[in-house]
This record gives C-alpha cells, sequence and structure tokens, in this order.
C-alpha cells in the first residue's frame, strides 16, 4: 500500500468526493476548502511536485482547465484561482503534485482571507458540479 | 495599436524585462512582485482569461514548468507557487490571460503576506535570471 495519500485516493484505498476523473487525471473536493467548490486536480502518476518533474503541469493542464469551468458553471460562480504550490515552502502539503482550482464568488472576501469560507456540505456540492 | 498592455508588451511597444521566450510564449518579471522574481508566463495568443477558453493553460504549461525550474535555479529559491487568477472577481487585473509564477524562499513570510515583500532591482533580478 502506498504512503501517498494522494495515490490511496487515486487506487480507491481513500474515500475522495470526485468531480472529475480519466485514464490520466482525477479531480475530487478538496476536504478543506477555501471556497465552495475548491477542488484538487491530481495527476494519478505520482510526482511529488512541479519542481521535481517540470512537464508534469503539462500532462493535467487541459483537464485543469475542464474542472475550472465545470465548478464555475455548475455552482454558479464569477471566477476561479488556479494554484499548485511547490514544494513544501510554498504551502504544499501532500508531496504528490495537485493543482487547486478555488471557485471564486463575488460576494465573498479576498483570496488571503478566504480559510475557513468553504465549510459546507460537501456530499451537497459534489451532487451540484457532478449532477445526477 | 492594441489596448491589451500584455499585447503590447509581446509587440516589443512596451518595455519588459523577459526571462523567457519562445514562438508562443514570452515570461517577464511582474513590475509589482510579491517575491524575488516573481514572473507572468504569458501566452502570445490572446485570449481574456482561462475561463474563457479552457485549453490556454495546455498551451502555456510546459513553459510554465520551465520558467519555475528556471527561477528557483538561479535565484536560489527554496519553492514556488503557480497562480492563475480566472475573472476581475478573482484579482485577474490584466484580461490577457497569464500565469504567476512566485519564489518562495525558506527565510520569507506567508504567501498572504508577501505583498511589497519583492522590491528589488528588477534589473538586477533579470541579470541572476537569464545570465549574460
Amino acid at each position: 500500500m502506498s504512503d501517498c495519500l494522494f495515490c490511496r485516493i487515486i487506487a480507491g484505498e481513500v474515500p475522495a468526493r470526485r468531480v472529475y476523473e480519466d485514464d490520466s487525471t482525477v479531480a475530487f473536493l478538496d476536504i478543506s476548502p477555501w471556497s465552495t467548490g475548491h477542488s484538487l486536480v491530481v495527476p494519478k502518476r505520482h510526482v511529488a511536485s512541479l519542481l521535481e518533474d517540470a512537464g508534469i503541469l503539462a500532462e493535467v493542464a487541459p483537464q485543469v482547465g475542464s474542472v475550472a469551468r465545470l465548478l464555475v458553471d455548475r455552482l454558479g460562480a464569477d471566477g476561479a484561482n488556479v494554484l499548485v504550490n511547490a514544494g513544501p515552502v510554498s504551502g504544499q502539503e501532500v508531496m504528490h503534485m495537485h493543482v487547486h482550482v478555488i471557485p471564486r464568488y463575488a460576494d465573498r472576501p479576498g483570496i488571503q482571507n478566504l480559510r475557513g469560507h468553504g465549510d459546507d456540505d460537501l456530499d451537497a456540492v459534489q451532487a451540484r458540479v457532478v449532477g445526477d
């Protein structure tokens, strides 16, 4: 069993609220969201960080764009931030490269004040994104 | 003449401190850096935002990885943040899609406190990145 949390999610050993998946990539809701719909887009291939393999961003970039569009459309957001933290000093907490997609809403505070502003019912958010 | 600041930089009508350029992409130092070496990676093709054309991130993603690696190596950084603001509500100020690459240093504050911490001599920073 892998020691990597995201590899375990990818393998189905740890549950996650998926909002998108294809052969190379999975996206799921962040369990400590900065905003409603805050998701992580994760390559299935294990790469510790963008600085370890500079090509890894290109492998997930199309999906990042699609997931941003999906979240904004389904959740009625007004924009989004896309964020990659590369290396622990940058705030990267799980050493499996991942891209934060953080929907933004006109009536919510700036990103520096967002922490704690996404404490929604995550199952309900997932249902809004993926539909039935 | 374009009304778009970044199109004017790409055309050479407005100066910028370039750190990377190829046929499709240019990268230059942000004039209001959050950290030493804070750069913008910009597709030469004008697209207003990631939400207008979800595929645009994939067009610059290889260069984003390369520029992050370049900045970290040349400036002795310890990590980096990669950030795309999509839409004015997210903090996007120039409506030509661009990717912030923000080198991070172990002895500097968290990203939420970074504004104003990159007030270096930008010509000197450029020289360190691009060499001679």
